[in-house]
């Protein structure tokens, strides 16, 4: 636990849908795109490479299960998943983060727009107002939402 | 195999340099940064969804030993990784590619422009003159000395 870490703080619970042994699925509160979610591993850990081989598979089979959930409730197909590894790759919360982005059609000017929006997004996830963020309600709503889902087996 | 899959294209194996039982390491001919590589499977597979778990496990688990692997040879650590899945979110081969984009410090004017140049660069891997190309003499220097390298275990 880093106490100056979002992705630490006991009220990222609230934005918590899915969870494994390990790691939490979490709604976005300044979501690019409906649907966009995160997978965090509960405990501080930073790099991708600092997972032991369990977790790694539990991450990647969770945030697969995340996605089909994702594509069912948001009824689309298309998605990107990113990964930020270090300050200089762009990494601005350093709490390991899977960045899950549903993709509707036309839902962007460029198909590569989204990557540029996630980089606003991604330093005032949680305490900034200088991006639209969800209201408590709106949040509370599609968590709420989220959670009736089962996650399925592949 | 689909015969117009650039990825499916025996030539490939030119631009490989790791191996796992059903996956490859490639080079990308038009790097972005230096390093740029993917991780396709070896069989014409389009979405990430469609693997079973054993293959999901076995492709993360080369991803980032791969990961490792070219953060020696390229000495940086910073390291994005990408996944557009389905055509509407800007997937424009459809055979499934994971790229690992190597980073270094000032590389890019801002941090999001890594992704902007990757969509330029997709639709443009292998066949077109379009974009800067390696030169086949510079790629086989490039993928040779990558090839000595081993990829360690975690």
């Amino acid at each position: 636990m880093e106490h100056t870490c979002p992705f630490c703080n006991p009220s990222i619970g609230d934005a918590a849908f899915a969870r494994s042994r390990n790691f939490l699925a979490v709604y976005n509160l300044a979501p690019i795109l409906p649907g966009h979610s995160l997978i965090i591993p509960r405990k501080h850990i930073e790099s991708m490479l600092e997972l032991d081989e369990s977790m790694l598979t539990e991450m990647i089979d969770f945030a697969r299960k995340v996605t089909r959930l994702l594509q069912k409730v948001f009824d689309t197909e298309g998605f990107n998943w990113s990964i930020q590894d270090r300050e200089i790759a762009g990494q601005t919360i350093m709490h390991l983060h899977l960045h899950i982005v549903l993709r509707y059609p036309g839902d962007l000017p460029e198909p590569g727009d989204w990557y540029p929006k996630l980089q606003e997004n991604a330093g005032q996830l949680l305490d900034s107002g200088a991006r639209e963020r969800l209201t408590p309600e709106e949040m509370q709503k599609i968590v709420s939402r989220l959670r009736m889902e089962k996650l399925e087996e592949f």
